[in-house]
């Protein structure tokens, strides 16, 4: 093992930035070859030194899920930030505080909030109107033809904020498993977000643009139809649900976190993990048999880690224990590889939410990266 | 709402001090009226402002799950400190660190992390064997006497290790639903762990000590049998799940998170939230029909918050967004009271997961209350 690993004591991030950077620039220059704008969100990494890898692959725009998030990016210097998340009103403040001194997009998908921008703003914003196109989480249904003509022009209204166009997230395509039905999803999508966009033009709201922002997406097409710009942000790591949706290989996930092993069962095949909920996150996948699995299972390398154990997952996470079973060709594998007071790699199942919790980013090189810090309420 | 509410702009830890206070009070005086020794499990709420509301019941010894939180607490004072954990032996200096300051008591499990502790220890420490009575997580499993006996011979051996006695987590009590499938469970746990201290006094090792430590068996049992110590943790706050085990009322819950209402969607009676899987955690209950249930629905009020409502829930979370479903009456009476702009509490269904995402408190009297921080990877 290299020294990186051999100083690792407790659940530690590892990133292979080779791996993050071809990752980027793979992803930027498909953007360039479509024509589209290229605006990475950046809630995946939420690291000042990893955003500064996409600046030199040329990125200039980012998209944020939260004001928090803005103002530490901000911080390090990007000055056009969307917030790709229905405007909260209750952050008028640090809003309008962004606003004065960036160009600042923000989404707004309710006449209420709408209302309630156009009295408190006090710099001028971009507005995009989200689109739910059929995921059902936040936006405008795209054929609630009045709600956007009524939204549009309330906007227009607004001297301070200038509608720029329609954005979704397609949630959808994160049920897919096979490029065809990635590429289904996205067609469904994309129609119907222009069908938005051609209505509004008829009704007096030309030249919007269109943005959309999913990591299948974005990763596996190469045809994105009528479309100007483009989110994804998980593609920067990548994880285990995205290989499962068939968004990218193995050779592409470029974080595993590194957990310290502090038992061995072989009477039932278990290994114990020092490495739990508050640091992979309860996110799963399910197995064939309906049971959860919260990681997949790789040996830690000189030069990085293994492909993962065919036969290996994280069965059960509780607060700080992460419980690896193996079948018996895998266990032996394993345990052939590592002992107690060793370490084992998990590939997370959301590499989002297991950054989020661990905060630290260790590379193989040994250079230890920062993330965004948690906000305090009514700091 | 009270002023407190007005200033939170952001998805909010609420803390109902008074209700934390009783919490700790009734398990205390209940600890004392059975003559136990009271060590609670400050993993639920990581704060050194908490703990010192358990040092004002009484409390003089703590548990933790971790080396890191193990510091963070002896920084505040607290000098008699078991790490709940299966011993990993790659954080010795830290071990060494607090046993030379403190007493300080580790888990054993294994004889392999007991044999590299024996040669690595600098310092006297208290060593349990952690018993697997059962739920399969961590421990030796209570009938392997063979085991047993070889470990309570190894720490023997080691003149920095004093044996103190057996302990177990009873992970099998939060899969009760009744007071009485509750105690059916305690007892098997008890009962296995009196056979195990047995079978080492029959072999040389008298006197040790048993300790338990789930929640729900300590929140609704009245008789202990013969145990000497108990560590639940989550009774500080509660939460759904210990609602849903008969563990505690909904009175007796003391978090809530404050989420910010963006957007409400009558067509499909549903509340997008700002507060979502980085805020909440993604631990769910199921419903009757099978999906997953991230959190209930309170109103937040004038003094705390309502009882929860009877056909709300969480019904999906992303990294950011939570959506709230509603039956129709729920509907009614959710969007009576809360518009877009306002604020909506949730009762997370784990309170460890959640207050450990978000890091900081905010009592119903405007205190805020912050907790350990996030330790660097080799810091």
């Amino acid at each position: 093992m290299t020294t990186v690993y051999a100083a690792i004591d407790r659940p530690t991030l590892l990133l292979d930035a080779t791996r993050a950077r071809r990752n980027i620039a793979r992803m930027a220059a498909k953007a360039q070859r479509h024509q589209l704008r290229f605006r990475p969100h950046f809630k995946t990494h939420q690291s000042a030194s990893i955003g500064a890898w996409f600046r030199t692959a040329g990125v200039q725009a980012i998209t944020v899920s939260s004001v928090a998030m803005a103002c530490y990016f901000a911080e390090h210097g990007w000055d056009d930030i969307t917030i790709a998340f229905p405007v909260n009103v209750r952050e008028i403040v640090a809003i309008n505080a962004l606003a004065a001194r960036l160009r600042l997009h923000l989404l707004v998908e309710n006449l209420a909030a709408v209302d309630l921008l156009a009295t408190q703003l006090t710099a001028p914003v971009a507005i995009w109107i989200e689109i739910d196109a059929g995921y059902r989480r936040s936006g405008v249904a795209w054929d609630d033809r009045a709600t956007l003509v009524a939204l549009a022009q309330r906007v227009a209204a607004c001297e301070r904020m200038a509608l720029q166009g329609l954005l979704t997230h397609d949630g959808g395509t994160y049920a897919a498993r096979t490029h065809t039905a990635i590429a289904d999803a996205y067609t469904t999508t994309v129609n119907r977000l222009n069908h938005a966009r051609d209505w509004l033009a008829e009704h007096g709201f030309a030249g919007l643009e269109v943005s959309i922002g999913d990591t299948p997406a974005c990763s596996v097409l190469d045809d994105f139809g009528r479309v100007n710009e483009m989110r994804p942000g998980n593609f920067v790591f990548y994880d285990w649900m995205q290989v499962e949706i068939g968004a990218c290989t193995w050779d592409d996930v470029a974080t595993v976190v590194a957990c310290p092993v502090v038992s061995i069962h072989p009477e039932r095949n278990d290994v114990i993990l020092y490495g739990g909920a508050v640091h992979l996150s309860k996110e799963s996948l399910r197995r064939a048999d309906g049971s959860p699995n919260f990681g997949a299972v790789v040996l830690l390398e000189e030069d990085g880690w293994s492909a993962p154990l065919s036969d290996a997952w994280v069965r059960s996470l509780s607060q700080e224990h992460g419980i690896v079973h193996a079948g018996a060709a895998a266990f032996a594998a394993l345990t052939s590889h590592t002992q107690i007071g060793g370490l084992l790699g998990i590939v997370p199942v959301h590499s989002c939410l297991t950054a989020d919790l661990l905060k630290h980013y260790l590379t193989l090189e040994g250079e230890r990266l920062t993330m965004a810090p948690i906000p305090s309420p009514m700091a």
